[in-house]
């Protein structure tokens, strides 16, 4: 699973400007980034009159979009999805950032403008991972009453070498072997891994013109 | 996989409208449909200024935006992706109809104005399924020189029965394993099939709390 780190904070602390500033600096690094944002209003997207937007309301439940350069798929769901779920549709990043969620048990970050509301929404029992702050002698209190790190606002280096250290220097360790039944996420020790990858590869390899190296997908209805 | 019809035409046949009409029609019947159209002028979805339209202008790969009732992906790719790609995006449906895609190698509809223009697009060869058509006297030859059947402008239950009859009644019959190995489709035949759903399951029900039965997804990195 790619590492998931929510950047949470009340209305207009500045999450959004945060988080471009902080995918700006992952890319400087190196590493990919996606986002999740968490939509309460019901957004709009598509526009009325095109084509896909004919397709939703003709009863389309999904609706792809696709071209040389990007695609957009715009799906009806009938319960909100999990971000577990949201990022099974995201690949080839090695971060994912979200914009809000502050009630899923992700790692947060919160964006906490003190000028406008020095009180965190988050306190370490919500996995706070780290405070940005606007002002120093405000994050000193925070600090000793939340007990995690805190950044000021305009340090983005040092909050991408925590995010660094902390997630994305460890992707060495990440499981070799997923297994999902019936859509449930099921935890492997590494030797059942070991066990469940040597035994399908063996098997693949038996197969005519494959070796059983290089990545496996394999769906059982 | 879920079956994929391309609905192909010249511009300003009615693609659109035929669609709308479709779908329609097989959600009256109990199906649920998702579409993928193809954008050749590069489309532009999210609005300038929205938070998700920001995280992608900082370098996000992929933004997604979730509610409680619907999700919007928004993806950069260095390639335009295929449909069987593109189709694993979308869960839940019991077919896939597109718009455009006549350079694909899936069956196709054509939809034909003769008014407009009377030569099909398509022939049999390109895996054309059947044409729809505008006007009963000029349907006669085409229907002689493209060798499919043809329907009737407003016979959208004809073209849902004949789809009905083609690729719905026929879901029992998809592959119960499906394999890929660096994003390759393995066309695995029945008894193939079976030897590595059965290793699999035995493998897996020999795990704490699990039977081993269900829908069970592995991917090995």
């Amino acid at each position: 699973m790619v590492p998931i780190i929510s950047i949470v904070g009340k209305s207009d602390s500045g999450k959004t400007t945060f988080i471009e500033k902080l995918i700006a600096e992952l890319n400087r690094r190196g590493y990919s980034v996606a986002t999740i944002k968490h939509d309460t209003h019901g957004f709009e997207i598509d526009r009325e009159g095109k084509d896909t937007w004919r397709h939703a309301q003709a009863g389309a439940l999904s609706v792809i979009i696709s071209s040389r350069d990007k695609l957009a798929l715009i799906k009806r769901v009938e319960q909100e999805l999990s971000l577990d779920d949201l990022s099974r549709l995201i690949e080839g990043v090695d971060l994912i950032l979200t914009e809000g969620y502050k009630r899923a048990n992700k790692p947060k970050i919160e964006v906490l403008r003190t000028q406008l509301d020095p009180e965190p929404l988050c306190s370490k029992t919500d996995n706070l991972l780290a405070l940005v702050v606007d002002k120093i002698d405000i994050d000193e209190g925070i600090k000793a009453g939340v007990g995690v790190p805190c950044f000021y606002w305009d340090d983005v280096a040092g909050v991408a070498d925590y995010i660094e250290k902390k997630y994305l220097g460890t992707l060495d360790s990440k499981p070799q072997v997923e297994l999902r039944v019936d859509s449930v996420d099921i935890p492997l020790t590494p030797f059942v891994q070991s066990i469940i990858e040597r035994t399908i590869r063996g098997m693949i390899s038996s197969l005519k013109g494959l070796t059983g190296q290089g990545r496996i997908e394999i769906k059982i209805f």
